[in-house]
């Protein structure tokens, strides 16, 4: 496991790019401009590193240090590309499991299905850059280490991501308790995007829209709200079900 | 929701117990002998109420107050007689589904199989006596309150509570790695008290004798080790599966 680090100075943070590693995300002190600056955002930008603009409040909160305006954060695991995840798996004759995760912020839900998603055999998990959980050490510990071993891919634009998907043949199937259909009635053997939403208010309505179709899982009792990363593996061990049965 | 409480002093807790408010366990110093412990004694043994004897450092880490040598913690639920619950699932023309928890000590994930089990429909949750989480506020809390919905059970004796389920026409089924056979080659349906273990070693090995069958969630990963809480809520889910299918 890499370890997370957080890294201030615009000289340190251009150079941290330069040098591969991987970067969550750059914040950048809004009222800064100069030529360091403006280099290092032609850099995020050209490398596509969430690289956002906030108040210096937010990062005086981060470090008591000198952070010049510019603080980096550093990722515990290197991001794939979905393209070559695709290129890969078809490549090797099977058919690809994508698990996309639309706006699951909190780190241990998110390292909790990505544990879940290694032990179902899915090829790589889709995440949006923003409103997704940063992926530090402790992601990777909840994940009891599956991050190291399984595919993460980020995009800016999930909707037009999920486009790509379809247009490669994968089912994109939105797992949401508004479905009438139940996950048990449903094809999810093929090619597959599994779609799972936020804990608080479930997929967003235009990735709900970018989906093929949407099914439920049944609920028996009165509380009826399963936790994410459980109603996660549920779904996830149906597809592993449904393709045993293909075999 | 019902607080849990930390009760110290002999007569304060014989007079908890007397007025009738669930308790989880109580400590009692190992070399105090007085008329008061000698009845409190009797009182949680024919209550059934698990009392043991600790050395007085474990009770001055829990309270620096006058505890006497007796504290004792309230539950945060009203457990329930398996009995009870087994005739009423029958009297409505059911088929019983018990959840069995062998020594899951960890409150939260506890918690977590909890709401599970009662979005899956569960009649009951059957754990032993000793070697299981406290059932306190924060269980309640990550049960996302299902712990008010679903019965509780709790057993001196699990595997005398095994053999009544069986003879009671309950097919016990063990959740386990070391299982040959899937979960999706097993009947499931019908009567069922469906087995989980610790996230440590599992499930004990006289439990796994007294169990009908062993199955195993399928592994296609490198990690190969599910949480407890995501293994729990596969299994629970795939006998609401095949329930579903009967109708």
């Amino acid at each position: 496991m890499k370890r997370d680090e957080v890294i201030f100075g615009t000289r340190a943070v251009i150079e941290t790019i330069n040098s591969g590693r991987e970067i969550e995300k750059v914040f950048v002190q809004k009222d800064i401009s100069n030529d360091q600056v403006k280099e290092l955002f032609h850099l995020s930008r050209s490398l596509r590193i969430p690289t956002l603009k906030v108040p210096k409040e937010k990062l005086n909160r981060i470090t008591r240090k000198n952070h010049q305006g510019v603080i980096a954060f550093t990722s515990a695991i290197n991001y794939a590309s979905l393209d070559n995840v695709l290129s890969s798996v078809f490549e090797k004759g099977k058919e690809p499991f994508i698990l996309i995760l639309d706006r699951i912020t909190d780190v241990r839900n998110f390292g909790a299905i990505a544990r879940t998603a290694e032990c179902a055999g899915a090829d790589a998990i889709l995440i949006p850059t923003k409103e997704s959980a940063q992926i530090n050490s402790d992601a990777v510990k909840t994940s009891a280490g599956a991050l190291n071993h399984i595919a993460v891919c980020r995009t800016e634009n999930l909707k037009s991501e999920l486009h790509f998907l379809k247009e490669s043949g994968l089912n994109i199937v939105g797992c949401t308790e508004k479905a009438s259909e139940s996950i048990y009635g449903s094809e999810l053997n093929g090619p597959i995007g599994l779609v799972m939403g936020s804990e608080e208010n479930g997929i967003s309505t235009e990735i709900l829209k970018a989906c093929h179709s949407l099914i439920a899982i049944p609920q028996l009792g009165k509380i009826s709200s399963l936790n994410v990363s459980v109603a996660a593996g549920i779904s996830m061990f149906e597809v592993v079900r449904q393709r045993s049965l293909q075999k």
